[in-house]
C-alpha cells in the first residue's frame, strides 16, 4: 500500500528546520496515548460489539463533519441526524456515505479532513481520496473492516496504543459500563471524569428533579444547602473509584464568585423553585466552581473549566433535533475579572490544579498565559475547540509559551467522540509541537537537548502528571 | 521598461514552496476580474472622460492615501480635500503630487504604496520610486498618458480585463448614470447594489425627507409601514433592472433583531418624527436587517453585512471637511448574539446568501468560521477595510480555512474608489492566496491537483457564483 | 570564551532571507541605545555602589523572573521578597540563586531566559545554562564579578553604549538622585519622566495628602481646581529641568474626558474628600488625560499612555506582599471611544505627541494603527509588558504597518527595571525588526535601500526624535 499521507506534514518547509522537527518527532512518534479528556463512550468498551457501518462511525454522530455539509444546504435529516419529534431522517449507511463522498472538497484543508485520511488509510487501509467516484467502493472496504475482530472497541484502543483514556459523565450516572470495563477481563484503562452541569446549573433542564436523584443517589438530603454539598462529595468520592481524577465544568462564561454560605444557599432555594433571574443563575453557576475547588483540594481531583460557548444557537435546530448538532458556537470570554474570587480564594495553594480552557483566542497572550504563569493553582489546557487544528495549536504555543513557559501547560487533549481521530489528533499536536520546537532551535531561542526532553515532556509526561494519571 | 515589481512579489520564501506558488499563480493571474462590491464611480463608465490629473487620480479623493499624509502633519486643505464652508483648499495637482512624492517612504510596506507602485509601472510605464527628485517628472509622465485616449476609463476597464464590476447606489439615487452606460454602445458589464443607509438608519440626516422621496420614487405611501417595505422591494425590483445582484448594509454593530410588524411599525414613525432614541434606532436598523433579507428570499439578491466601522471619528474633521474623510475606526464587534434573531428566521435557508464582513479579525476564528460552517445561509466576504493588505489576507485564510472551508468563503471584493488600484488588488489576493495554497501543500495538508482547483475557484469562480454575476 | 548564544538568532529560517537580516542587523547592532522610557532605579547611577549579589541583581526585584517560579509552587518568602509585615524572608542570595538554577527549565522559551542567557554570557563572560549543577559556581562567577569597579552602574552604563536613559519618577519626588548625577562629573544621560498616578487617580493611596505634598512642592494652593493644575505645570518644569520629556499615565483604561472647568473642579473636590464614586474617578483620571495633554501643547512634553493593566490581581498576595509582585494581569482595552473626548480637543495637532501602548495585541490591527495612521498628534509605542518578547514585536510589527506605516511608531523602549536586561532587549528588537525587514524584501514589499534606512530608523532615530533626546 502506498498512501496519499506526506511523512514530513506539517513540518516547517525549510529543509533544515524540517529535518529538526523530523528527529524531535521521531522520538516521540511512538509514545503511548494519555488521553485525559474526551467523550468517546463507555460503552464501546464495555460492550466491545462492532461498530455498526462508517456513516454510524464517522459521520451521523459527529458534529464536527455534518455540520460543513449542513452549512452547504445538505439537511440533517439527509445525514442521518435523529429528530426531537422521532420523524423520518435517513438511515441508510450507504446513501449519507454518499452526500459525504460527493462534497469531500468542503473539507479541503480542514482539521476534519486531515483526521478522516489518517484514519481511512492507518487504520482501514483506504488510501484514496473519499470522492463521487469511489464512494460505494470507500463505503464497502471500510464496512467489511467493521465486521472483523480486529475492528472491535477493544482491539482498536489496544492498537492505538492508549495508556488511559477518561470518559466524561454526569454525577446522576451510575457509571454501569465504566463497572463492567471494571469487572471484564480487558485491562484497557478507561476512567471517568464528574461532570456536573446537571446539577450546578439552576437553568439545566430538570434542575429541580436532578438534585432529587443527586440526593437519592448519594444517600443525602441534597436539597439543604449543606445535604447538596455533601451529595457532591459523595459523588466525586463515587466517581474517583472509577478512576475519576478530573472534574469538567462547561459554563456559559469564566464567572466565579465566592458567596456566603447564607448567600449561596439562598440562590440555592431559589434554583430549586425556578425562580432564579439568568444573574443568580450565573452568580450561582460561579460559586459553584469555587465550591468544587475547594472539593478539589480534599479529594485531588484536578478542576477543568470550558468556559464560553454558546450552545445550541439556531432554535428551530434545537426544536427539531436536540442539543450538540454542530451549532455551539464560541464567544469572547473574559477571565481576569471572572476568575479573581475563586483565585483569591484558592489560587496560591500549589497542590491545587485548574486546568484553564478556552474558545476564545484573545485570552491566550492577553489574560491566560499571564495568570497561569503567576498563579500556582492555574495550568493552561491545549487549544480547545478544534483540537485537531493545525493553526490553532501552533498559535496557541506562540501566543502562551513566551509567558507561561510550558511547564505551566499540560500537554494535548483530544476531547473527541469520534474514536477513530484519536491517534491522529494526538499525531497532528505531536507534529505541530515538534515544529514549533524546530523553529525555536533554528531561531537561536532554545538549545537541542532541551527540546527533546521538552518534546517527550508535551508528547506525554505533562499530561500524565497534570491529570495524574 | 525594467520594472521594481518583483514577479515573485508575496510568494513564500523557500524556494521549493515559492515554486509550487509561482506554478499555481500561473494559472490564475490571467483570469478575468470580477469585482462583485466597490465604489468606483459609474459616472466615469457612463461618461467616459479622461481623468482630469494625477493627484486628483490618486491622492486627493482616496482617503487611504491623504490619511496617511494627515497623520504626518500634512493639512487636509494641502491635498486639496474640498471643506464643507467651501473654505480655500489647494487646487494645484502638481503641488499636491508634491507632497505625496516628497513623503514616499510614509508608505513603506504598506498596502498603498504596493498598489501605487504596481499601477504607476503596469498601467503608467513609470518604473522609479516616486519621490523629491522625480516630482514633477512623474507627475508629467502621468498627466501625459491622462490626456490620451487609451487611459479613458472605459479604455481602462477592458485593459483591466474586468469581465463585471459592481458599484453602489442609494435607493434615491434614479440610476442616470447606469442608464447611461446600458444606453451607450459600450458593452462593459457595470451594474449597481441597493445601499439603503439613508432609508433604513434613523440616524441618518435627513431620514424623514429621505423616505418621503423614497415613496415618491416608488409609487408608495412609504410611511406607513406596509408601504415603507413595498417602496423597498419596488427600488429593488428597479436596481435589479439595472443588474443588482446584491444589498449592502453598513451598520455601526452586526444587531439583527426580529421583532413584531406591531413594534417594527412604532418604531418606525417614532423615526420619521426624529424621536428614537439610540436604543431605538438600533434596534430598528436590526430589525431592517431581517426583513431584507426576508426580501432576499423573495427577489435573489444576496444581502451584504459591513458592520463595525466608527465613521467619521473626528469631531473637527467631520465638522470642517464632512463624511469619508479617513476617519473610520474599527470597532471590536460581536456576532453571536447579535445575528442570532435574523438566523433564527432565515438562517437554515439553503437559498438565501447572507455575506458577512468583519474590521474585527479577532471574530474571524472564534465567531465567523463556526457561524459560516453550519449555517446554510451564512457565507464569509473577504478581509474587509484594507482589502488590499496581504498580511490580512492571510490570516484570513489562516483563521477561517480550518473551520468554514474555502466554499463558505465567496472569493475577492477590491471594495475600492481607487480604479487604478483594481487590477493591483485582485493580484495581490491570487498572490496572497496561492502562497498559503502552497504552504498547505508544502506541509501535507492539501492535495496540489485539489490546491489548483482552489486556486481557480478563490480567483473567480466564487465571487462569480455568489454574487450570481 | 564559546559561547551558547546563536549569532543568527532571531533571524528568519531560510537561508537567502536570514543572509538579509543578517545584513541589515549589522549595520544596526552597534548603534547607541535610546532607553526613552524604563524604570531603572537613578540612585544606582547617582551613588555608584556595586549591587549586592547575583539575586539581589536578577531574582528578588525583577517580578517577571520570580512570577514563573511562584507558579510552580515556590513562595515569594522563598525567593526574599520582602513581606508587608516585614515578616521572615529569605535573605541568603546563594540559597535563592539555587531555587533559579535549578529550576532553569521553567524559563525554557522565554523572553526572562533570552535575555539572562544574553547577560550571563556578554556581560559575566558565563556560557553554561545555570543549571542545578553549576548552581553555586555560577553564583560565585557572577558574585565576584560584581566586586569589581567594572561591574559597577556607571561603567556598566557606559559599556551598555547607552546614549540616553529616562527614569520615572512621581511628582512628589525631589528628584534628589537626578540632581546627585547632575552635581557629579559623570555624563551619563540620565533624564527623569513625570508619572502622575499618585496625583492625578482619586483612588491611589492617600490621595488627598499627595495632593496638600504637590501644593508644598509647588508653591501653590492645590487644593483649587486652579491651583492644582498650576501645581502640575510647576512640578512638569521642575521634571523639564531634570532633562524630562515625557509624562507617562498608567490607568486602567483608556478612557478621556472633556469635561468644563465646573464638573472637572466638582469631581476633584470629591476626590479630595475621597467621596468619588468608582464612575466618577474614572471620569476624572480621563478628564486629567486631556489636561495633560494641553499642558504637553504648553511645553512640550511627549505624553505617554499605558492603560489596561489589572494592578495586583491577587488580594491575599497584594496584602501580604503590596504592589507590583507579578500579579498585574491585561485586560481587553477599547481605545475608539475612550480616546476620542481628548482626540477632539488636541488630536489634530502636529506639534503634540501621545505615545499610545497596548496590553491587548487584538486592538494594534483595529483600532490603534488606524487611529495612529490619521492622527497628527498620535504615535504608537511598541509592543508593551513583555517588551523583550520576539512574537509580541514581531505580531506588533506584522498588525501596524500596513495601515500606520513605520514612521508613525516610535522605536523601541525597553520599560524595564532589570539593568542587565538593556543591551539584550535592544538587541532582541534589533534583530526582529531586522528579521520583519528581511522578509519585506523577501517578498518584494520593500526595497533593500530603503530597509536599509528603515532598519536604521527604527533602531535609533525615531526613539530619538519622537521623545526629543
Amino acid at each position: 500500500m502506498v498512501g496519499r499521507l506526506d511523512p514530513d506534514r506539517l513540518f516547517p518547509t525549510d529543509e533544515k528546520t524540517r529535518a529538526t522537527a523530523r528527529a524531535l518527532y521521531e522520538t516521540v512518534k511512538d509514545l503511548p496515548i494519555i488521553s485525559p479528556h474526551g467523550h468517546t463512550d463507555p460503552r464501546w468498551y464495555a460492550e466491545n460489539e462492532a461498530f455498526p457501518d462508517p456513516a454510524q462511525l464517522f459521520i451521523t454522530p459527529d458534529h464536527y463533519v455534518f455540520r460543513m455539509l449542513c452549512s452547504q444546504g445538505h439537511s440533517l435529516e439527509s445525514l442521518g441526524v435523529p429528530r426531537a419529534d422521532g420523524g423520518q431522517t435517513e438511515t441508510d449507511g450507504r446513501k449519507i456515505w454518499r452526500i459525504f463522498a460527493e462534497n469531500s472538497h468542503l473539507f479541503r484543508a480542514t482539521p476534519s479532513r486531515m483526521w478522516l485520511d489518517h484514519a481511512f488509510e492507518e487504520i482501514f487501509g483506504w488510501t484514496e481520496l473519499v470522492n463521487t467516484k469511489n464512494a460505494d467502493a470507500s463505503y464497502d472496504h471500510i464496512a467489511e473492516c467493521l465486521t472483523q475482530p480486529d475492528f472491535r472497541p477493544r482491539a482498536l484502543f489496544d492498537r492505538f496504543n492508549i495508556e488511559a483514556i477518561a470518559t466524561t459523565e454526569s454525577p446522576l450516572d451510575d457509571l454501569k459500563w465504566h463497572r463492567m470495563i471494571r469487572e471484564s477481563d480487558w485491562n484497557g484503562k478507561v476512567v471517568t471524569a464528574y461532570r456536573p452541569d446537571a446539577v450546578v446549573d439552576p437553568e439545566f433542564d430538570g434542575f429541580a428533579e436532578n438534585i432529587e436523584k443527586l440526593g437519592h443517589m448519594a444517600g443525602e438530603n441534597a436539597t439543604s444547602w449543606r445535604g447538596y454539598l455533601e451529595a457532591h462529595r459523595n459523588r466525586r468520592a463515587y466517581f474517583k473509584d472509577f478512576g475519576a481524577t478530573s472534574s469538567d465544568h462547561g459554563h456559559p462564561t469564566a464567572r466565579t464568585e465566592n458567596l456566603s454560605d447564607k448567600t449561596a444557599d439562598d440562590l440555592f432555594q431559589k434554583a430549586l423553585k425556578g425562580s432564579c433571574t439568568p444573574e443568580e443563575a450565573d452568580a450561582f453557576r460561579g460559586h459553584m466552581l469555587t465550591e468544587m475547588a475547594k472539593m478539589s483540594l480534599e479529594d485531588g481531583l484536578v478542576l477543568q473549566i470550558h468556559p464560553g460557548s454558546y450552545r445550541n444557537h439556531s432554535g428551530p435546530v434545537m426544536t427539531a433535533f436536540g442539543r450538540d448538532k454542530g451549532f455551539d458556537i464560541p464567544t469572547r470570554t473574559d477571565y481576569v475579572r471572572a476568575l479573581k474570587p475563586m483565585l483569591d480564594v484558592v489560587g496560591m495553594d500549589p497542590k491545587l490544579s485548574i486546568i484553564l480552557f478556552t474558545l476564545d483566542e484573545t485570552a491566550y497572550a492577553r489574560e491566560l498565559a499571564p495568570l497561569a504563569g503567576v498563579y500556582p493553582a492555574l495550568k493552561l489546557g491545549p487549544a480547545w475547540w478544534f483540537y485537531d487544528s493545525p493553526e490553532g495549536m501552533r498559535r496557541f504555543r506562540e501566543m502562551t509559551t513566551e509567558t507561561a513557559g510550558f511547564y505551566n501547560t499540560v500537554g494535548f487533549n483530544d476531547d473527541t467522540r469520534a474514536f477513530c481521530s484519536i491517534p491522529a489528533r494526538h499525531d497532528v499536536a505531536r507534529r505541530v509541537d515538534c515544529a514549533y520546537l524546530a523553529t525555536l532551535i533554528a531561531t537561536g531561542r532554545l538549545a537541542e537537548d532541551e527540546a527533546h526532553e521538552v518534546a517527550h515532556d508535551l508528547s506525554y509526561r505533562l499530561a500524565k502528571q497534570a491529570y495524574r494519571l
